[in-house]
């Protein structure tokens, strides 16, 4: 991994500008004469406009992309000075809340005047996405419009999989803050903490390491393994022979690290210490098969001969790794049906899981950037013996 | 208010019971068979159940409430060993990432064998909510199965606007050690501090008193006032004359608080000195306005009138306060467009704010319960006079 410096946050208008001329170059392939946008991410890719606001589900915020144009802004009122900051020129707003028509006449009014070539606007309805509005204001824009509101969620996704150097930089960075604080957090650990306490003490190192917050942190534990990744910390306190997992999604400007590590407390077992081991291994494998030209299918297949051959009974995750940006998961999937085709500036998790007995699981997880060759590591790889508390 | 303890995480089974038994009473009213729910605070509401991955918009989850009889959970195989250690007795999984088929086939059989009395499932469709799907599902869902799927929001709103006791304990606790988080930040604040590194100090502050998150805290600053609330923190240093409003959302075991304070450098100014004598008389207000029988509008007025005597020239804010729970934000709102009646147990904010000069706006915030004569504060109150940092 490169020297890693703190970027400044924000984007130049330059950055906006190349964003979306690629985007309508995409769109026009998709036969899309526009995007409706609703959520915090889509609306930060293509303005910058981030909020404190988006925790509030109050109001709908609204950008349209034109097929030739910059985009336009439709928001409400609250936050219509901070948008005018954006590199926007065009920006609507109604006094919000207005439950009966809550921005609805102006999108509805804008979608309409848009040109038309092909007679569909796409929106966030696929995979990967919700839309941040009410469904009853979205059924009933979809009946007084006179364009169709088609899925666009595979244009969107074309546009935000590959990753501009800017972003690749702040992904860099909260990777790089979060390695530090995963590898200082052994000596800050002991017998008979409770998860919950080794997860704060972690969480409260990555924010004061300048990441801006950490909205993702399971925390786990269990002997020999853990049953579930998925919620957690408890009060459970950690004992010898257990192995406590974390995994953190913290976020600069914007964008998302996602990567976990594990550490075993008094002592580690052979079966432990050789299913550490058979992960290590495939983690190795799923970074070399990621390059250029390869599947999402093939990186998964490399991963999964190791894990298999290592004696696994099970995995529930479903995918071996997954893109990620501004948010903690995007596409692509590494799992058996996919077959997307890794390209250069993807960014992406490595992510092997394997069940080794009932309820005693391990999973490892590095993330990546590809470049025209082969791919980089931004995290600072786990040690390949698990580090042990006493 | 009354002597804080911290309370146990999670709900006895006798307290889901109890909402249910309530939820199915309401649903009876709005003649709905059943709710189809998808965002995690609906999840919550109904089994207690909570993920770290609501962060990963992967995977849908899937709540279905029947007319009568237990709740249903349909989740994907990675949460499935969790979800079944909630109260409920019936729980279908699929295994996931399959975006072909994201659980939808279960949700429609399980739908369509729902006992039909009205032939309509009520659905997070409405205000102050978003369905956590793709839009995509949602759309296909409708085509396929046997029953309309209606807007249920206004009943979801009837059931989770009046808390439990158990509910307004854990909100009592979020208030309380965000207040005592407040009321120690002026002694590590200084001239020439930056807008985030104030923001940073409060959120490990209130992180290390037992928080288990900090999901909205934001922190703007201006000579003499903020020009708006929802934007920030940036990397502003402070200086002599102004003002830094900092608001946070903190929660615990899901419940939010959510309340401001403000925080003066240097000096104040008489005018500052004014307004936060109105607004703090507005305060005192709408807290006394607030009870059962009176109406939002009657809350809404009782500011109002403070406020424009006051000399406000506007607020884009829209509202006057508003409900929280398992959201910041949450019906019903103190604006001139509506006449909720206020009811025991409601939690709600009071919130007046005022522009005095273009661009220089002070918004106050308290917390409080609904009882039967009157409202309790739930936050310590802000001091009268503005605390001024050196």
């Amino acid at each position: 991994m490169n020297n890693i410096i703190l970027p400044e946050r924000g984007f130049a208008k330059e950055e906006f500008e190349q964003r979306l001329i690629r985007a309508q170059k995409i769109m026009k392939s998709y036969k899309l004469d526009g995007l409706l946008l609703t959520s915090p991410q889509n609306i930060r890719y293509f303005t910058g406009y981030d909020s404190q606001f988006w925790e509030s589900p109050t109001r709908p915020w609204f950008v349209i992309v034109p097929s030739s144009g910059k985009p336009i802004g439709i928001v409400p009122e609250i936050g219509e000075s901070e948008f005018k900051k954006t590199w926007l020129d065009d920006i609507k707003s109604w006094p919000s809340p207005r439950p009966d028509d809550e921005g609805i006449s102006l999108v509805k009014s804008t979608l309409d005047d848009l040109q038309k070539i092909y007679g569909q606007i796409g929106a966030e309805f696929g995979k990967e996405m919700a839309i941040r509005m009410p469904v009853r204001d979205l059924l009933k824009l979809k009946e007084i419009i006179k364009t169709n509101i088609v899925d666009g969620s595979d244009a969107i996704w074309d546009m935000r999989m590959i990753k501009t150097n800017n972003e690749i930089e702040r992904i860099k960075f909260i990777c790089s803050i979060a390695s530090d604080a995963y590898n200082s957090l052994p000596a800050k650990l002991a017998i008979g903490d409770t998860e919950r306490a080794a997860v704060n003490k972690l969480k409260i190192d990555i924010l004061n390491r300048g990441a801006d917050n950490v909205p993702f942190m399971p925390g786990i534990s269990g002997p020999g393994g853990v049953s579930q990744i998925v919620c957690g910390p408890s009060d459970r306190i950690l004992e010898n022979g257990d192995i406590l997992f974390i995994d953190t999604g913290s976020t600069f400007d914007g964008y998302f690290c996602d990567f976990d590590r594990n550490f075993a407390f008094g002592s580690v077992s052979s079966d432990v210490e050789r299913v550490n081991e058979v992960l290590w291994q495939a983690t190795e494998a799923g970074i070399k098969a990621a390059v250029p030209g390869a599947t999402t299918l093939d990186v998964f297949n490399a991963m999964n001969k190791i894990i298999e051959d290592g004696g696994a009974i099970g995995n529930n995750v479903g995918r071996l790794g997954h893109g990620l940006g501004l948010q903690l998961t995007e596409p692509p999937s590494h799992r058996p049906e996919e077959k997307t085709i890794i390209k250069e500036n993807m960014v992406l998790t490595i992510e092997p899981g394997m069940e080794y007995e009932k309820d005693k699981m391990l999973v490892h997880e590095e993330n990546i950037v590809i470049h025209k060759d082969s791919a980089e590591l931004i995290t600072k790889r786990a040690p390949r013996e698990i580090p042990i508390i006493k």
